[in-house]
């Protein structure tokens, strides 16, 4: 039992050989986690994390979803219900039903995660089974109240260099003022994501507008609305963000004569706008924001493709992220052209864009990276954050796009224990598709060596300019 | 010459290794047959099947489009027409054209089934070619006539458990009728399949409905309809049906108002309604057959996405299912939101979703079944019920899915003979994949053996409830 | 440094022994290269190939897409605007630059194509660095000076056995017959391209389908148009041609009654059509053009999905094929039904499809090509003309299409000097692929190495017609 030594590296021992000798060049390379979703109130405050179950089951959709999808109720996971109804609140009653479970993660990167994380952060080699669970659990709870399992000594333990949080166009950021006022040499970043001021179907979007005129001190206008964004931008970038990003049904830009965008504004900012101009805002506001890109230097992410919320009776009952966010068929050919128009030609710029519509890779995304100086490739996300989701992503980009129009990896995560394990598996990968090229001749080895470091770092440093 | 003894596993020799050991364990497991098309009337009369070419060429759409697809005619194959036109009925000379293109066939997963029935069943391990095609013709000509190759003692020695035929919901089922009151233990069930008086499309669709009336004795509404329904199913049931199966062009499912329906079965009904209107009916059905499947039990299984009849002249002479169906892209996201609403988080119902886009699986269905709790996933379909098909299906939807969203094996065939070369060929490339996550070391042998079990038998144990 | 003798055969020893042995019984095969961009003046006036600048980075959009994509300027690389505006014009200087870029390469087919041609032609296998390029370039310079690398010569040292062209439908074809008058032993050949005066949207359309009524002295009407593309293809089938080409932005195809077909015509004749106007009448065009190609016998290639010019600002500046031709999703179900159904049957008629959306082949294109009798599938294209897009495109089509509708490799290139390496490239990932079918059993030996021969010769000579 225990992690095997050479894991998701090549099978064949020639291969496996040159993987073993990229990946030993890599391993222990700092960590840059450029896109995520931890708490800042976690560096902040640097208290004790919980229970292992609300440290692994409850919080973590990857694992729940699939313990839904066999008929575990998500009550009995603990996950809150939207009106305060009762739920488990045993957490150890929880880690049990997940052990009992625990065969429906053979084959599952979650399941990789989760046994590195027991391993690396917990020293437990043992597989989880309904016999150890309730010992496992013990040993993981003793452990969570020892000081060197408190946020900030994991960070430092876990090499991590620089990580960036995702927060709210609304927000203060006073965690990450907490962060740089108490003088812990560990560098969290926040990153610009104003979905809620943007989005005019997201609930509360009304009430999210309102506050950013207040917030910002612009009229409620076309050009005030802008003028806020930057406000907050520069806000943003003053507390270290490098970045923004934006989570959008579908990628579509536009680039709106202004007299349009004022009349769309009004549209959306009055509550009296259609599904058609709904999407048109926001269509229109990705080429908006990559044009102040243009201006403040923040890196754009682009997040498309996620159909939100599938389950409207799971929805009613548990809100948001619940595992219930399904992809759809996503195009950037026609989608990306009027933001392209804009800034796309300008090598100052830098816009990243994912996918969860695998088909787009070699199609549309690598021919149009590998030609507009402006765009990258995000690696490849959620779903496909996983060892068959990166090595599609770089059999299906390379050839066109090469390794240098993508940014590195992104741990896109909001479950801390297992960003090293994230990293070690995208940097394993990444070694065993160097491998390959480089044993049947399309890659000199000492090349391979230097795309190795530039893919689990360099990378991510250059795009997000961190 | 013959059977590669280790034919569709890993190359690399350790991961051979693994793979021998977990097919070993599951080579000779019981052939459990949930879905196919093989005639209730041959397990019912346990007659001789006919010639090699009657048996091989004549029926086997695999076989006769790739040759078609050469400039062979389909008269000369044997093929009957609509017209009742003359076509080639000398099984020999068939059998020869067969054989003169043999050598189209390479690569593709027909062949190795064709060889399994050859090797195994008649003792040849021969290639077939023009010079020894007499001589294999009278070979199997010869074997034919023996009892041993009856159907009833071909279920025994192929180790079937049970098997599943698929029938209209007009049929009366005396054959499988018959097979119960002969004594025989083969285990043969009817699958209710009513697509002839749900798709107002389908040539004959008034006469179907009509007769469906007369059958159940329900008026003519909407109600009755429904009423007619439950009615056939229970007949179905009663007599060991334990699913449903729905051929639908494409998967939509809504879920509309009673007084919407009553308006959209009269349209059906009079035969007054149009394409947009037979798209509503038939999606409308897909809810109603799910929701009775949550009050009787039977499984549903959808298998949408073909284009049926793609060459009109074709069709005009020789009808149906003839080679010229050809898979469309599929939407699902949307398709099944409203079918999933009303009884998808219901873990009593199982609905069984197949697909001939595979761009769905990584997209749409993984990350679908990998969280409803009432759906699974066939498995590869069709044209991908092949090697590099099966591996693909493992590939983009365990990530995601795991292997418990699945439901292990469906020959889905009416090639009686190759059946157990299918089992055989899905068993092989399961434990191949098994064999990769085994040697690197994302999944520990132990595990892989029980996964290897269950895909070969437990899965569709369970999800077709046998 | 140099290639490495087994490059792109199977990593496994067992599968590479395989595969060497296929390989070596095709590596010296005459080329056949039925489908490129070659200009016929090269091989009338066999003049010199300009200095390295001008032969392997001005002129080719694989090489400056990716450098621009990384923010060299096109000016700098010294590609042409059409305002005629300064641009580099030392080709030391952009060598250079490319030079300096070169690690831009790595995992891209380009590269591969690129030090094939340096070593097998110019003798060099020192990889390409800022360091050695201006060496390099002098090597290179100087042997472009001998006579042993005029066209003529490299024709025949690369062993080509027969190259086609693509002609405007206007073209006059002075080359082609200067190269037959020449006594010259190679064999050019022309190719029909009549976009020019099929695509209404094409700039200059008008006037070019002026030049083609006045070339063909017809009447400006339907029947004249028609009558006109009869004149022109005799006329280039009196000069080599064996097939004709279309290039166009989807596959749809349509066959109108004529009396629909004059009006279209007069609309697109008098210059007021609109959008769905241009798509119908390039839709019906193909249909017209597959069933000529059934009274002359020239083979149809159909070439779709490309959005054409998707950067305006830099197609403002630079023009057409300057790397921003982004493919885009491409149907083919529906598309090309009504061109099937007018010849689709017909086994003396040759329809070649290419695709620019994998996502076609095992969804769409094998099955249509398994079965129609007509239709072939061309070999992956443009962005898939590469080592992983080759592999996919035999693992997702084989099942279904078997290799007998597939029509061996086009090398469809402008690039001269990696015409060997492209062919090595198909040669070597076809056997990489054969082997695996031969050591996991699903091919013997023997028929391997047939398939190989098949592959890389047979089959292009077959389908179109050498």
């Amino acid at each position: 039992m225990g992690l095997h030594p050479d894991r998701l590296l090549p099978i064949e021992p020639e291969a496996r050989d040159v993987a073993r000798r990229l990946f030993s060049g890599v391993e222990m390379l700092p960590i840059l986690s450029p896109h995520g979703h931890t708490e800042p109130s976690w560096y902040a405050e640097n208290g004790r994390f919980p229970d292992p179950a609300a440290l692994f089951v409850v919080p973590d959709h990857y694992i729940f979803r699939m313990l839904f999808s066999q008929g575990v109720p998500l009550e009995a996971l603990g996950v809150p219900r939207t009106d305060g109804g009762a739920v488990e609140t045993d957490g150890r009653r929880i880690w049990r039903l997940f052990a009992e479970h625990y065969h429906l993660f053979r084959g599952a990167p979650s399941r990789l995660w989760f046994e590195h994380s027991l391993q690396t952060v917990f020293g437990i080699e043992e597989r989880l089974t309904a016999d150890n669970a309730d010992a496992l659990y013990d040993r993981i709870a003793e452990a969570l109240g020892r000081d060197d399992m408190r946020p900030r000594a994991l960070y430092e333990r876990f090499r991590i260099e620089a990580i960036a949080t995702t927060d709210s166009a609304l927000d203060d950021l006073r965690h990450h003022d907490a962060v740089r006022a108490s003088g812990w040499r560990g560098r969290v970043l926040p990153t610009y994501r104003p979905d809620a001021v943007v989005d005019p179907e997201r609930p509360g979007f009304q009430d999210a507008l309102a506050r950013f005129f207040e917030l910002t001190g612009e009229t409620e206008t076309w050009a005030g609305y802008l003028a806020g964004h930057r406000t907050r931008r520069a806000y943003f970038k003053a507390r270290g963000a490098t970045a923004t990003d934006h989570g959008h049904p579908s990628a579509r830009t536009a680039d709106l004569p202004a007299a349009d965008c004022e009349r769309l504004f009004e549209a959306v900012r009055s509550g009296r706008s259609n599904p058609a101009e709904n999407e048109l805002f926001r269509a229109q506001m990705l080429t908006e924001m990559a044009r102040m890109s243009r201006e403040d230097g923040l890196v754009m992410q682009i997040h498309p493709g996620s159909v939100r919320n599938h389950n409207a009776p799971l929805f009613a009952r548990f809100g948001f992220d619940k595992g219930a966010d399904i992809p759809s068929r996503t195009d950037y050919v026609e989608a990306l052209r009027p933001l392209l128009a804009a800034v796309g030609n300008d090598p100052s710029v830098t816009v990243i864009v994912f996918t969860l519509d695998e088909t787009s890779y070699s199609r549309e995304l690598a021919p149009l990276a590998g030609h507009y100086p402006a765009l990258r490739l995000g690696p490849a996300w959620w779903f496909f954050d996983s060892p068959e989701g990166m090595r599609r992503f770089r059999e299906t980009t390379t050839e066109t796009a090469g390794f240098y129009n993508t940014v590195g990896f992104n741990d896109d995560t909001r479950a801390f224990l297992s960003i090293p394990a994230r990293h070690d598996m995208a940097r394993r990968v990444d070694c065993a598709f160097l491998a390959r090229l480089v044993c049947d001749g399309r890659l000199d080895e000492d090349e391979a060596h230097e795309v190795a470091h530039d893919l689990a770092y360099r990378l991510a440093k250059n795009a997000y300019r961190l």
